[in-house]
């Protein structure tokens, strides 16, 4: 992809995308894991909150530049929408309006969209809980946005202190929202599942009373650094 | 109503309110369809939350100005509240204390009150929310308050960045919080149920899978722009 | 208690608690009671919020004092935790990161802990939601922490702008955070069921239709600060 | 005046001002004293800070009522202006983006403009504080605007929490923005040199060691209060 | 000291004090050297912030516990300064209003007093300027206090994150407010001189272009690390 | 560049420098105009703030990703600086510890570093100034941070919401900073001096009383969306 994030006026019409039973994958695996598994990289500021609990998706990401308070792009990137995929929206500058409404989210729905990641406002959550439409955002806000300015459909987009690119895939639950690069989500997949199961052993002897400190072996390490017990 | 916004020591007996149909009205189209039916004009801060989700309601406004920290001038307004109206403080400099709970909620439930929007913060919300009582907040604190300082009801008040008159309608719901001018109130109803019937046409057409962008005869005006597809 | 809120590289191992009769009529009093009970002293910062709601617990503070982004000590205050505990974390410097998730409850529940009061982020919400173990942050983040800096257990810490000791009380609930110094904990219980007894023919008072500023007698001070009725 | 606050799309010609003695009086007096002398009202909120340290000014407001990110309604406001005027502009739904630079200063300055007071943000600070051109702001912000919807000059706009009307006074300085209603400012010009004149009175006697707990004779309330001195 | 932070009613009038040459010590290190020297501890938060860039100052704590927006406790707490002492004080509940202004600010230079560290608001900022009384505040707000409720006068009280005894020693220069423990102050004095010392050595190899790779050895732990040079 | 935003463990020594008469071009030109050139992209977030007024730099950005609270690859960036170069860290996760001082700042000036740009904390700041090196930055905190844990160095940084890749030019003055892509410098410069002629020319216009509404060509316009002048 040569557009830089920032560029306005450009919709991309071609991405690539990831295999769908990887992407399904990774949304079982949450984003906890997710984030870990790729290193640590790739979490969203933690002011994304989605707007109902209990949401867990993951879609490959069409991405959208949008000015402040200033919807227009969204229309523009419905129309690219596949199946499974998921919308994310980066402001060229702050806003917390409410770009997004039940209107949008019938359209997005009926173009197979999974969800809505908006670094800015959205409005109409009662609805958009009762539709199972998940979405994570800044901020809720009813304030009504405009249609004036361009920006960008499927280029290079920061969004919450992150940057994405089409195509690659979100993931999105209670803990909020993870980024894998498109070309290392097969990857990430397999260090997630191999950390899961990880877990699951850690999980039933941390069950069984097992400390953290013996587990992990962290008493000597820790006496060598001087903690003392008193 | 000749008293200016943060006038002290004056409690407002008489003030006139909207019809209750018109208000009902007001509530069943929610904060959304009524911001924009009025110009998106009205709209509280982002910040006021409510207390539980799910809640929509629509009431005069008996509104209180409050000092920072002291909440004697609820106990003044629940006395003027008539069946139907929302009780509405703003604070004469910012505070997140908890200025009403349970005792106070079970005061206005008994006067008919339907909710409480208040800049500052309110406490006891798990007994709030078994209650059905409503509260759009900046905070939730337990932080209790004092009664030393005078302040005023029914007065005009700026709460979370909007004016708001005593007998306005307040309508709330999941979205946040919206003032309706009482003058206004009967003809913003009526544009707020033909922007309603005409997004429910709107909405059959968009689950059809029509796209924005045809419906609203964008892609001219975005070419125009200089909107490029690649 | 011998050491300073801030000291590092110690682990204290006895600690005194209180009665455990005390601390469970602590918790079915609620935060806002205690609070008042003990002369609006002990709550912790506003935002200080429960990832789910509903949970009501009181116990005996374990406290860990951390570095940013570093939750060694998580494991080293899981040893020293005795059923009915509370955990709970203040940073030596700010941070949001994720310190606690799952795998950490699985450990703390098998000792008897009651629940997380961290003064940073905490991930796996939703699983942490399904185990009903209760946790109260200032955030909820996916990011990783590491284990590279001693930071402290049972010493006195500052947690969200409230000094907490070692075996002190604390309760927890929709409105927040208090803690109950461990010496006091028995006469704030007195206090606060007192208080309680007293709030329900008050309760009763309102339901019937009384006014605060009757059941308060507050109309003649009122008059005398000059609040005009107009 | 009959506009509403929120009002779009209405230029106000004549406003009426107040004699140019009281706004300079005012000035003299500074925020916090005409704060005091008005009882205790009309400052705007504490994240309104000066760009450049040291100014103190008073002015009629001209004001402005501007949709997010656009600036255009300043151009409108600014053949308002007349000698000795102040713009003061309020957001439809809050902003940080730059609306107004040196160029629009320039224009200002022209008409005789004293200053701006912003509840959004500003920027070419450096070539403002270099011209002269005193601004509150909300933020320091380089970016762009646009002009693309309409707003109000000289309506009633709230603007950082605090209602003003056009033709009020605004007194600005070091210790932020009050606005004194027009009807009102002679009366309050006067409390207000009252109040300096007593303080003039009261410096000296502290200067010379007197403490405020003798000179407002607060020992024996202190006491009846239950303040002990251990 | 045998009270708990967050008493109230109290005023302690003995309260132990560091040799003064000690304090003097302290200033001239500033806060970055202090805190480094005490093992990282004792930073107030980062919001506390000076009024005026370049003052650095350091003295006994004459510490306030203050109700919110009320500033009887400050009038209380002169009297109990000694020439050298500065007044720290931290809110029951936090509180932006301006407590603290040019009288009182006379009142206490006329004690002796170095100035304030207040975990709330100050004003008349340019009057305390010019007069030369350093403060480092949560905000500068003009707002109006009152005097109703009691707080207590050199308790141990937590302010902006930090909890300070009576008696410490306060440091504060341009990088924020850092405290040290009474009974330490020697100890950590002689620890930010060694600190100045190596500093000084360190500072005239960096200015003659070593790097701190090679000045802390830092190439082989990194390349272990597994950091790679491409 | 091959590297992913968030990278880790990776130092790029080689990196492409634009011509050193562009940068100092754009620094002439300063934040505001560069940013319109560019299209009104590349501005960090408002946030970010200078140490002192009144610098204006610009230079090629060496950047480096850093864990919270951890400066170690500070010290392994200085290494890559070359005459003319402007650090610029970003963060793994949100921190405003104090990564930097004049210790580090004596060494980056040894360099020929003109400045830093940290979306994270800064300490010695009243050295800081004293040596002219300037700072923009999220925080000025005393905080000391650790070294234990590998970030990168010349590889694609998110910074203060923007994206930074090695070797674009960053400029900086008070109204913030802005990020011009390499590729792009020249052409961009071109832009922005061609504004700047065209601003000349308006602000004598503007100077000599002309207004924007005449200049601009907006009654029309204002007339045709319906602005009323009453």
């Amino acid at each position: 992809m040569s557009y830089q994030p920032g560029t306005t006026g450009v919709v991309v019409q071609n991405i690539e995308r990831v295999d769908q039973a990887i992407i399904d994958g990774l949304a079982a695996c949450g984003v906890a894991t997710v984030h870990e598994a790729q290193g640590r990289r790739g979490l969203l500021a933690a002011y994304m909150r989605p707007i109902y609990p209990g949401a867990r998706i993951a879609g490959s990401a069409v991405t959208i530049l949008a000015p402040p308070a200033d919807n227009w792009m969204l229309h523009v990137a419905i129309e690219q929408v596949q199946p499974g995929d998921i919308l994310l929206l980066g402001t060229i500058t702050p806003s917390d309006a409410g770009y997004f409404g039940d209107l949008l989210a019938t359209s997005a729905m009926a173009r197979g969209c999974r969800g809505l990641i908006i670094d800015g406002g959205v409005r109409d959550v009662r609805d958009l809980t009762l539709m199972g439409f998940p979405v994570w955002s800044k901020a809720v806000h009813a304030q009504g946005t405009i249609k004036a300015t361009l920006g960008s459909v499927s280029v290079p987009v920061v969004c919450a202190d992150a940057l994405v690119n089409p195509g690659d895939v979100v993931v999105a639950d209670d803990d909020g929202v993870c980024v894998v690069r498109r070309e290392e989500a097969a990857e990430v997949l397999e260090k997630a599942r191999a950390r899961e199961a990880n877990e699951e052993a850690k999980r039933a002897r941390f069950e069984a009373g097992e400390l953290g400190l013996d587990m992990y072996q962290m008493r000597d390490e820790l006496a060598a650094m001087g903690l003392k017990y008193v």
